[in-house]
């Protein structure tokens, strides 16, 4: 009897077959998701996938993660700016191929329920991806907070210099626009005429060539302080930040220190940014353990 | 039979008697905390208070509420920084005077519970107060989020403009030193040299008085972009904004205009910024809601 954790992203979909009850993966797949071919394209490939590994009859509990907006009490995808989707039924189409003991949610809430599962003890716990955008994801009390309009968590879009640098969305100064991948690159390509990684700036500005350390320790600057305003707000017993710039030594040390330097400090409060400790990675964890939790469905 | 509800300010202590399983007042009283007299005089004063209208045996659940760290699994204040008070019983003291069916709450959050309990089908509110300072409750989910050491809501220390004016907490550019009614006035005091109460100030800048618009409306549209921000973080359904400054009619509309425009735009997603509604008072109407939600306790 096996689970299936599924996270589909916007260049890979990883694919984390688990024996039911473990923790301990099984197999671990990647494959493109090459969304421009549409969903119905995708979930063919991904249940040839799958079939290499699980027969169906098999699965336990399915969890699959993605970001953008989800409906999760019936498992809808409403709408994926990254994949170019718009209201697909991930949760019929992957109940015809797993049964329908399965979850669909949001990537950055099911990294953050994925990081608390593994933190036994803690009530509250926010999670920020920083990677091409800026994302993140509330547990408090143990339960996913998601908002009225299922949105809670969507800072990415949040204005933090009015004046700042455009955003793909057509305002100004968004927080992923100032401090986030792509919005470095770009402040980099249109402020100093260069296409280049990610990667490559962050490691241009720990070399000291001041033009990127500007760029650079701006956006940590204002990372750090939105995060400190954050834990100011949310009090959560842990902050981790993860995404590939969030893991970045440069960059995090860069926000860590901006961080400490900006939060209230008040009587007993302690809390710093921890990396992601959920392995192989807190996005099929969240899934994972989020499927757990909903027990076996009525018709399974 | 009788519901006791106190709200114990800075300079005056609100006290409201009602018919218990009722919403209407019965009695209203205000009479003056005078904390610098400390908490045993003010407990003494409030009973000799509260005994003109109800019986002590008579009375079925008492709520109170004040600015400052609670631990409200004890009913303990931690410490009010308004009050000059540090570790102070309540919850045991009151419970001497009127049984132990009572709660004793941090203020923003009583009137956060307080508003949602007003408006029934309506699963996640958030509540702002501006005011001499500034303060926010949380409920999500029905229930009030108070965070891992009891600071969630503690807005009024955020940064917000790193190099801004002088807060009285020792740092630079905290919300309430931009944008609430303290710090309106000390920014006069300091950069005009007057010294003027806070509605002065907004009068002044609604006769477009130029070096007092620049402040009002400076700290208006940050205020308004961070009420935008939160909306964007924890997407309440309703946003309400309280608080004497807050519900100074000038001042509403430069905050709510701000926050209009900053915003993001997402599909099916309106939120307005909404007045109190919940009478006398949000944090009186939210402690007795508390207390009654908390049912008769053991050995009531």
């Amino acid at each position: 009897m096996t689970d299936l954790a599924i996270d589909v992203g916007g260049t890979k979909t990883l694919v984390v077959v688990f024996e039911d009850d473990q923790v301990k993966p099984l197999y671990v797949e990647r494959f493109p998701t090459d969304s421009t071919a549409g969903p119905e394209n995708f979930i063919a490939r991904l249940a040839k996938v799958c079939s290499k590994y699980v027969d169906p009859p098999d699965v336990v509990h399915w969890g699959l993660c993605t970001a953008g907006a989800v409906d999760v009490s019936t498992g809808r995808l409403i709408w994926s700016p990254n994949l170019g989707w718009k209201d697909v039924n991930l949760h019929e189409r992957l109940s015809q191929l797993f049964g329908d003991r399965g979850i669909v949610e949001n990537d950055c809430n099911a990294a953050a329920y994925g990081e608390w599962s593994t933190r036994p003890g803690i009530d509250s716990l926010v999670y920020v991806t920083v990677s091409t955008g800026i994302g993140m994801g509330i547990v408090s009390s143990g339960h996913i907070m998601r908002g009225s309009h299922g949105f809670a968590g969507e800072i990415g879009h949040t204005t933090v210099l009015p004046d700042g640098p455009e955003c793909a969305c057509g305002r100004r100064g968004c927080l992923q626009a100032v401090a986030g991948g792509r919005g470095l690159s770009i402040q980099v390509e249109r402020f100093l005429g260069k296409r280049l990684a990610t990667e490559e700036i962050v490691d241009l500005a720990r070399e000291n060539k001041p033009e990127y350390v500007e760029i650079v320790v701006g956006g940590a600057a204002i990372l750090g302080r939105f995060l400190a305003n954050m834990i100011d707000t949310l009090d959560p017993a842990v902050l981790v930040m993860g995404g590939s710039l969030g893991k970045n030594p440069h960059y995090r040390r860069l926000v860590v220190d901006f961080f400490t330097k900006f939060y209230y400090r008040l009587p007993d409060k302690t809390v710093g940014i921890e990396p992601p400790s959920a392995e192989p990675d807190p996005c099929i964890i969240g899934v994972l353990q989020l499927s757990r939790s909903m027990g076996v469905r009525k018709s399974g």
